[in-house]
Order: C-alpha cells, then sequence, then structure tokens
C-alpha cells in the first residue's frame, strides 16, 4: 500500500506541454519562459515545460526554461522539477535530456500507450511489445537521469492486470513516479479511484515510487477524478492553468488547489502552491493563449466570487459564510483599484511591475512606461490589469518582421468600410496600402495581406474589455494558420499537425488593437517559418503620432 | 429504499430561473419564451421558468411560458412540467401560482434553509420554526397543486437528522419532490453521495417521492456531486445550459446528459433529452445571456471535439474511438457548412428557418430574410451560426424606444476617434449626435448617451466572430447598469439588487456590431424602467441604407 501518512501532494503543471498542445494556444519562448517564472514563483512542484521532440523551436524554449527557472529556488527553498516530455522512443528522449540537463532537478517523461484499442490503432503493438518497450525506453532514460516519470497512455480504458504488469516493469526499470492518465476522460470518480486504488494495491514495489493522475474533462469530470485519484493514494496531480488542453482540457490547477485548500480540515492534505498567485497566473495564461475565461468559471472566473460581483451590497447578510466558501483575497483576487495615476512617476511604476512579478529591463521598462504614461492620458483610472495587458503587449510580442507604423479607418452603416495602414517591413521599407472590407477589421487585415502577402486562414477573432467602463482598453486575441503552412508533431498521434498562431493586441481602440493582434500573429507565423526578425522597434507599436 | 428499478432521471433545467440569476445574465420576455421553447424541444421535464415574486416583469415571462410552452407536447407526448419559485410565505406562492396555473402540468418549488449557519444569520429563526414554517408552506402551496417540490436550502452544510425530519414534514405536508441543494458548492462527491444516500436510507415515505439533487460548482465538482446523487438515489437533477448560474454556475446539463448517454452501458440511466439539439440551444443560451463558452468547455465547447478542430487530418488514425468517445453529431454539431447563398429564395429560407427550430411569423420573417439578403451581399457563405446570431438580432430585440438609423466613425491611430450617430426617439424625432472618445466604441456610446440620457455604467463589453474567417458577423455583448437602477428582489438573499442588463448586436463591422448590443441593452433598461415602446420599426436597425 502507498504509504498514506504522506500528506503532500505534488502539483505537476502540463499547461506549457498539455495546455499549449490546444489548437491555437501556441506561446513564443518569451511568453512560456514568463510563464515558467510565474509558476515557479507560484510553489509549483513539476513544471512540465514542454515536448523537446516537437520541433527545434519547442526544444529551445524548454532548454531556456531549464536553465533560467529551473536553477532558482522557489517558496519551497528548492528550484521547481523540470520536466521533458519524450514518446517512448531513444530520439524523443535524447531531446528531451537535451533540453532538461541544464535544470537543477530535470525530470523525463515517457509514455507508452496500454488500452487494447490504443495499442491495436495507433501503436499497432502486441502487449508483449509495449511491455518490452516500456522496459527498455525507461531504462534508456534513466540512463541520462535519475528522475524518470512513465505514463500508461490511455490507462482509463486500458486491462488493469496488464496495466499492473507494465507498471511494475517501469518500477524494475527505475520509473520514479508512475503517472495514470484518463487520456480520453471517459471514466467516473468511482470507476477512476478504483483503478488508482487496484494499483496501489497490485503492483509490487509501488510503495517506493509516487502515483500521479492526469485526468481530462470530456465529461466535467477531471477535477473530481483527480480528487478521487488523490483519496484513493496518489500523490501527485497533473493539472493546467484554467483547465486548459486538448479537447475539453485538463484537470485545473485552481480547483483541485482549492478543493485541498477549502477541505483541509476533511481531507488533511497540503499543497506548496501559494494562492493569492493563482488569480495573476489565471490571467497570464488567458492573455498569452487568448482561451477565455467563462466569467463561471470555478475559482478565477469574474463572478466566482458573490460578493465581489456586487449583488450583495448592503449589510443585511452579516455573516459571508452564509453564501461564500472561499475568500477571494485567498486567490489574490482584489477589487480593482486606481494604483497609479497619470501623474505617476518612473519609480512608482518600476515599484508596482516588480510587486507585479515582472523582471523588466531597463529598455523594457521605458517602453512599458511610454505605454503607460500613454495609456494614463486616455484613461482615468489605471488598474493592475490594465499594467498586465500592456506589459504583455509590449513586452511579450515575438521580434517583429513587419511593424505597425499608422492606421486610419472610417466606417459605419454606409458601407464601404475603408482602412488605411502604414507598415514598414523587414528591409526598412515603407509601405502604405489602403482596402475596402465588409467592416473595418476585414477592410485593415486585407490592407496588411496586400502588403505581408503571407496566405492565411483566421481561424478565431474576439475581443474583450479588460476593465470595466468604456474607456477600458481593448484586449483582442486572433488566431491565424498558415496556408501552406509549417507542422509540429504530436506528441499522442506522432502525426504532423498544422501549427496554429494567436496574437494579442491591446489599445482603447479597438480597430486598433485588432490590427496590432493580427500583425503580432503574422510576424509569429513569419519568425516560425525562418524569415530574419530585425531589432525590435524601440517605438510602440501603433503608439500615437 | 428509494426504488432502483426506476432508471429515468428527470431533467429539471434551471436555466430561466438559477442562470438568469447569474450577474448580466437578464434576458428579455421573447428571449424567454424562444429558450423555453427549445428546451421543452429538447425534451427536458420540467422548466423552472422564473421566480414571480422577483418582479411584475419576471411573473408576468413565467405566465407566457405557462401558457404557450406548457401545454404543447413535447417528445414525451407530454407538455414539459412548469415550474415557478417561491420562497417560503404566502404572498411567494400565491405569485407563483398566478404564474404556472395556465400550464398543462404545473408545480410550484418552495424553499427554506435547514443550515445552521443560514437560520442563524439569515433567517434568524431557530430550527423548530424551520420545521413549522415547512409543514405550514408546503401544505399551502399543496392546496393550489397538485405538484410541490421542497428544498431545504444549503441541505450541503445542514445537520442530517435535522434534514431527514423537515424532509419527513415536507412528505407529511404533500411534497412529491424532495430537492437536495448543495447551495454554496461545497461538498464533495464522497459526501454529496452520502448525504444522498442517508436521505434515501432514513426519511420515512421518500419512497413515494422523486429526489432531485442541485449542485453548484465553486470548487469544479458540481457534474460530479450530481452524478454522485443519482447513484445514490436521486432521479431528478436540477441543471443549466452551459452551466451559468449564480457564481461558478450549477451542474451542466450537457455534461450530465453525456455522462449518462456515454456511460450508459455501465449505468444504465435514461433520460428523455433528444442529444443533437444539444450544441444549438448552447449557442442559443450564450447569445441570450452574453455568457461565454470557452473553447475547452466539455461538450460544447468549441475545441470538445478533437477531430473537428482538423487536429487528426489525415488518415493515421483510422479508429475514430482512439481518441473520441463521443461522436460530434450526438450533441448535434456539425461542420460549419454553406446552407444558403445569396441566389437562395424566400422559400429555401423560410425552410432552413423551421429546420432550425425557429417559429417566425410572416413579418418577422420578412425581416430576417431582408437582413439575409444583406448578409449574403456582403459575406461568402451563411452558415447556420450566420442565422441563428441574425435571428437573434433582428428577432428577439427588446421593444425598440430608441433606434439607430445611422452611425459614421473614424479613428486609427492618429488620435481622437470620432463617431457620429442618427437616432430616431419614442416621439419620432430624429437626433444628430458626435462625439469623440477613447476610441471608436467610446465614442459612438459618448454620442449615444448624449441622446438617451440614462445613466449607466458599461460593466462588460465583449466581441466573438460568429463563424471561421474575418468576414464573418461579429458578435458584440454588453452588460450595462444603470445608475439609479431599478431593483429586483433576489430569491435567496431577501435582497434587492441591481439589474444588469444584456445587449446583443450583430454585423459584419464590428463597431455597427457594438452600437446596436448598446441601444438593445439601453432599450431594455428602458422598456423595464416603464418606458412606453412604440411599435418596432419595420426596417431593421442599421440596414446599410
Amino acid at each position: 500500500m502507498v504509504d498514506q501518512k504522506n500528506n503532500y501532494v505534488r502539483i505537476f503543471d502540463t499547461t506549457l506541454r498539455d495546455g499549449e498542445q490546444s489548437p491555437g494556444a501556441t506561446m513564443t519562448s518569451a511568453e512560456k519562459l514568463e510563464l515558467a517564472r510565474a509558476l515557479a514563483r507560484m510553489g509549483v512542484d513539476i513544471i512540465e515545460a514542454g515536448f523537446p521532440a516537437a520541433s527545434t523551436d519547442d526544444l529551445e524554449a524548454v532548454r531556456r526554461i531549464a536553465e533560467d527557472i529551473g536553477q532558482v529556488a522557489g517558496p519551497s527553498g528548492q528550484p521547481p522539477i523540470i520536466c521533458g516530455l519524450a514518446r517512448a522512443t531513444k530520439a524523443d528522449i535524447d531531446k528531451s535530456w537535451q533540453a532538461i540537463q541544464y535544470a537543477a532537478r530535470p525530470r523525463i517523461h515517457t509514455f507508452l500507450a496500454t488500452s487494447e484499442i490504443h495499442m491495436k490503432h495507433k501503436l499497432r503493438m502486441k502487449p508483449k511489445q509495449v511491455l518490452a518497450s516500456v522496459k527498455e525506453m525507461v531504462a534508456y532514460a534513466k540512463a541520462y537521469c535519475e528522475d524518470v516519470e512513465f505514463s500508461p497512455e490511455d490507462a482509463g480504458r486500458s486491462d488493469p492486470e496488464f496495466l499492473y504488469v507494465v507498471l511494475e516493469a517501469a518500477i524494475n526499470a527505475g520509473a520514479t513516479t508512475l503517472n495514470i492518465p484518463d487520456t480520453v476522460g471517459y471514466t467516473t470518480p468511482d470507476e477512476f479511484g478504483a483503478l488508482i486504488a487496484g494499483i496501489a494495491a497490485n503492483v509490487p514495489g509501488i510503495e517506493d515510487v509516487i502515483i500521479s493522475v492526469h485526468c481530462h474533462d470530456d465529461l466535467g469530470l477531471a477535477t473530481a477524478n483527480t480528487l478521487a485519484g488523490i483519496r484513493a493514494g496518489a500523490r501527485q496531480v497533473e493539472v493546467t492553468i484554467n483547465g486548459i488542453g486538448e479537447r475539453a482540457g485538463n484537470s485545473s490547477l485552481e480547483e483541485v488547489v482549492m478543493i485541498l485548500h477549502t477541505r483541509h480540515p476533511v481531507l488533511g492534505l497540503e499543497t506548496g502552491i501559494v494562492t493569492p498567485q493563482i488569480s495573476r497566473v489565471s490571467r497570464m495564461v488567458s492573455n498569452y493563449t487568448g482561451i477565455v475565461v467563462p466569467p463561471n468559471k470555478a475559482v478565477v472566473g469574474a463572478n466566482a466570487f458573490a460578493h465581489e460581483a456586487g449583488i450583495h451590497q448592503d449589510g443585511m447578510l452579516k455573516e459571508k459564510t452564509t453564501y461564500e466558501i472561499m475568500r477571494p483575497e485567498t486567490v489574490g483576487l482584489t477589487q480593482s483599484t486606481l494604483v497609479l495615476g497619470k501623474h505617476s512617476g518612473r519609480h512608482a511604476f518600476r515599484v508596482r511591475m516588480e510587486e507585479l512579478g515582472y523582471q523588466l529591463n531597463e529598455a523594457e521598462l521605458d517602453e512599458a512606461f511610454y505605454r503607460f504614461k500613454d495609456l494614463a492620458d486616455k484613461k482615468k483610472t489605471v488598474t493592475d490589469a490594465d499594467l498586465e495587458a500592456l506589459t504583455t503587449d509590449v513586452i511579450y510580442q515575438p521580434a517583429e518582421i513587419y511593424g505597425l507604423d499608422g492606421l486610419q479607418v472610417a466606417c459605419g452603416t454606409m458601407g464601404l468600410p475603408t482602412a488605411t495602414v502604414r507598415v514598414h517591413g523587414p528591409d526598412g521599407e515603407v509601405h502604405v496600402q489602403a482596402a475596402v472590407g465588409t467592416g473595418p477589421v476585414d477592410a485593415a487585415y486585407a490592407a496588411i495581406d496586400q502588403i505581408v502577402r503571407v496566405p492565411n486562414k483566421l481561424l478565431e477573432f474576439s475581443v474583450q474589455a479588460v476593465t470595466e467602463g468604456i474607456d477600458a482598453q481593448g484586449e483582442v486575441t486572433v488566431r491565424i494558420q498558415a496556408q501552406d503552412g509549417d507542422h509540429s508533431t504530436h506528441a499522442q498521434c506522432d502525426e504532423e499537425h498544422q501549427r496554429t498562431y494567436g496574437g494579442y493586441g491591446t489599445d482603447t481602440d479597438i480597430i486598433v488593437a485588432s490590427v496590432k493582434a493580427y500583425m503580432a500573429a503574422l510576424n509569429k507565423l513569419l519568425s516560425v517559418q525562418g524569415n530574419e526578425p530585425k531589432e525590435r522597434n524601440a517605438k510602440p507599436v501603433g503608439a500615437a503620432e
């Protein structure tokens, strides 16, 4: 039996791997690094930084995280473990090690499917071959790295008896963590809890390793299945911020952590998460990926805390716990307040940015401060959310290949919406182009397309107001796909899939924000297609001229 | 013990009551009626149509639903039960009956809190008084109506022994359904299942009534708790479309139904839901309430089905079930395809609208067809999603008090975004006003404010593309709150709370769509404040002139 006295549940965040695999969630290397920094600061125990074999870009991003984040002590006093995913092949394991070896505490995570349906239709391997491969590849990983995690993919639909044999083989070959994924989100909590309990009871040597769970939300049960796994003995949970991930996504970090926190008297389990950082990291992931958090999302949705939404304004309900089981401050949610005004100086700005957790160099600080002053001129109150939006927009953009110099738009109900753009290209030359469209955004994008000439398909377009009030900044996220686009290898399907690129822009003018977002997505696409980025322009894109 | 042989789980939809209570989800009476029609057609067993004591408007909306929807047979062959919520007071029960009596199968649902914290801080009643009140009020409701449901509010935090006594008293007073709410979303599936099992085992007379469960998602466990309740003997589940509702919302209809459907071989339970209608009703609720469905939402999110998202394009995975546990068609999700082109005639249009489930009168059909032709001129392909968006926009708008005649906008990176609007007022006079703002939307809203002069606060603003491609229609939803706004009584807190109003607009020009959405929200606000609506203009708002 698993040692039940160990009440510490390890939080393994896979936002950068399983989360980033969801359509359109592609992040730039700078964004990945910034997110890894935020995860480490929040006390995540293990950061799955990516799938290095997917592409050279992915390998490089994991390597930078291992080097920069994997060496710095977090709230626990030691650096987070940096983990790289690898299929059960030598080439993948080599690449994973190449990327993570620079971390103080590296981990190789390899996997192979064990369900009949996956072995037959995907792997085209007999169970005996799967067993042999697990032994060989776990041992191969172990030769590089003391810390090896093995996952039997689609464990939720695997024959338990076969699973026990495979897991025992993985332990004997050196695996230190056994992760049990419900890959297709098929099980109920009763079934998944029983699966974990069966593993804890029947796999020889299981008491010497950590059992982990990895649940998907296809039936809305990911969080409950994760909890059932913990109660059956799992002491590592694989989760993502905001529950993003393939299809309906993964179990949410914020939900699992807040269950253990809120129901601590009953469950008696601990995590290392610094909960007041949850809201901020949630907003960061939503900004970087463009995947919205609905207002009714547990823990991090805008309506999640009744008392913050102004419903119970008067004092009739003296006792907050009548309708409140968590305090908003526990997850770092504070009323949106004026933090800086138009007369705030550079020092106050720098201090606030540091409090928000941004590490900006002098050039970045200059750029962000310039943008802040510009915003403070237009908008009465500048809040933390505004600061985070402009930082995202200015600092973590991809290297600029084409840059926006100016935009002019005329539209309305009279028809013929027209946009004129001025854009500078990689060779420094300036292009001016006008175009007409079905609306102002369509017109502006058409004008840009006539200059940049990268055939692409717009998959998604959305605008959100960052803060309350119509003078708020608009936040635009777009997602595009190159028409004869580059590909990336998918970890689980061994398939090449077409990459999609997200772009993000903010401005008080939503048309300007839309154009910035599109230019950002195009620049991401062009960077990956191997175009030479030039030095980033010191003057912010689209600033008033 | 509850009769476990009964394998039919009743679906009680409370989108129109608990869902509509969430901030900004306020729907017009026409929208409520249309949603009730869609729910009935989908096979919902019980529609909780509202809380009639909240306001005259709410009572009237419930009455119309009882009259129009509560008389028409659904897929089961009989009309849905129409339910009205009432606090445990005679006045509330009177109003509930006033509204629902026109249905073929009316139900009164009354509730009173039984947890120590609620009895002490909210009700300021002793347990003995609560027990007496339950007896009296259930009997009072029973005198009106054979079908009475009783809920002990905050049951999840109530003393089970006291709960048993209260429930027994409710049965003896005539309750036919006992609904057990986890009002604050506090319990884990193990705890909630045990609570239901305890009730099934310990309440005398429980075998003659239906046990119902009502779970909230504050810890992300609503769906799992609902399932645990069903497995412990509950045969009614209270759910909402997209899981909307107070705070983190309620258990999702689509998740609970698809668990029972997908895992039928294991669970052996049935519902009466026509699952291919799920996607359409989900989009309708998202449109009407302005509450977004994130791409990673189980069952109804845009990414929920991997194969639809184009990730596994080639034939390598011959066996779809490798990564797919539900077929997209099961929930009515089909590839966005061209259904109508610019040369389609009125007959083809009418047929398609009927297939989509819209019952339009001749005038509405004219208006929708006019808009369709206008759209088909601007946009290459007109999809089902486009048709639904324009129907929502044109047909189910609130009665028009102020109407938009024209809009002209100039904006860009040169500063001074300027908008000019032409608006006609309730007395027929035409106003033209120009204003400058921080962006084009801010400028247009400022111009409208100078004409309409209803001080209000913009709480939320978002734009989504309806379909793929930048020539798609933009869908804008806004949410405003009147500054010295009217109030509505909150069922659970007995508090007056300030109403918020959602507005919705679509156009290929997102600034035009933004203005339409704002005008719709203002008209909703003005209607409720008792301004005389005039006859709706035959010419669609904002059509090209």
